[in-house]
């Protein structure tokens, strides 16, 4: 149990359960490369919304594809979100139920993300998060359309300010109920992958991939 | 591709693809159920902050446990929250990288969320809250201490406003591109489930129960 922080800024620092906390850069991007999607907080004149967006990270840098947050955009200034990334290990099953918990590792990133305008960079951009999802698919699918590109957002912020949380191992529980006969342990949980599904207009003869047929997180 | 509203409000309205959107409150309950994880963003001093945390529905209520959203909470009043759930189904492979998608569903519940401050009322939402991540296990554990109860935090939120987002289906690609050679179609994906673990310090002649070794989602 542990937390991770790029830089501990104030309000990223953790403050429930700091034992949980991790502060080194390279975890923070493990997690971030294996999680799939990202919930998306932001401030609107409503309140809070969060949206399930696609990303991506690529050295320091996190983009996130969608148009969810363009209405926040103003002309040349950012708009400041917090980029919350889980991955659910397990459920842990405890010998009372107020030590029930889960395995997990969770990331957030705060701050300021700006669109990416320069076509030719949010054309890379694209393909990073492609990869991101489906490594390898890039280079089996044609190249971009300038107007496909141009009819895209993407953001992009920095992960400088960052941290994670991470749950491991099994429930801990009160020292007089391990001598209840209530069965206790982990039940690990992952992404399952079941068969791939042609389209139903795709010819039989083209094969499935290999990027399809052994896609794994 | 459809959402769902339970209360068409201003700013649970879908603007972005409202073909996705689907405004039944069974479908609402029905993708709360299943999901395992909330999202839940709130707006703090120092701009969004969004935290997973686990959460129930019981009838037209959402519960969240957890003491994240806490230093939010003023005396007698509530936190505005957000909170988004998310279950990934699978990933829609198309014949451009422009067209590639997920099939998904998500709710967005907005409000206001109180504690539950009545202990045998909140002793009655963490087993509701025990019910929706392992159904049977609230009959297999001894009862709550008191002092277990009283030391949670539990919030309640009414789900009178919500929205519910859709994609099923295969990859929607440009019609000249259904003549490249290149597969498309659906990777379905789901929550694997893995060999319960036992903690370290069982007994032996503990079983697996059967709400362990047959969970599913």
């Amino acid at each position: 149990m542990r937390e991770v922080h790029a830089t501990a800024s104030e309000r990223t620092t953790v403050r429930r359960l700091p034992e949980r906390a991790l502060y080194d850069i390279a975890g923070i991007h493990a997690i971030l490369d294996e999680g799939l999607l990202a919930h998306v907080g932001m401030v609107t004149r409503h309140g809070p919304v969060v949206i399930p967006m696609l990303y991506a990270r690529d050295g320091e840098m996190l983009y996130l594809h969608g148009s969810a947050a363009s209405r926040l955009l103003r002309d040349g200034r950012g708009v400041e979100l917090c980029v919350t990334v889980s991955i659910v290990d397990g459920l842990v099953v405890a010998r009372s139920l107020a030590h029930h918990s889960m395995n997990y590792r969770s990331v957030v990133v705060m701050g300021e993300a700006f669109p990416v305008e320069d076509v030719s960079e949010k054309s890379r951009v694209l393909d990073v998060l492609s990869e991101h999802v489906i490594p390898g698919r890039v280079a089996a699918t044609r190249p971009h359309h300038e107007k496909e590109v141009k009819g895209t957002l993407v953001l992009a912020m920095s992960i400088d300010e960052a941290s994670a949380k991470i749950r491991t191992g099994p429930p801990i529980d009160d020292e007089e109920d391990y001598l209840l006969d209530t069965w206790a342990g982990v039940l690990p949980l992952m992404i399952g992958v079941g068969e791939p599904i042609p389209d139903p207009r795709l010819s039989p003869d083209i094969e499935i991939p290999e990027h399809i047929a052994g896609w794994l997180r």
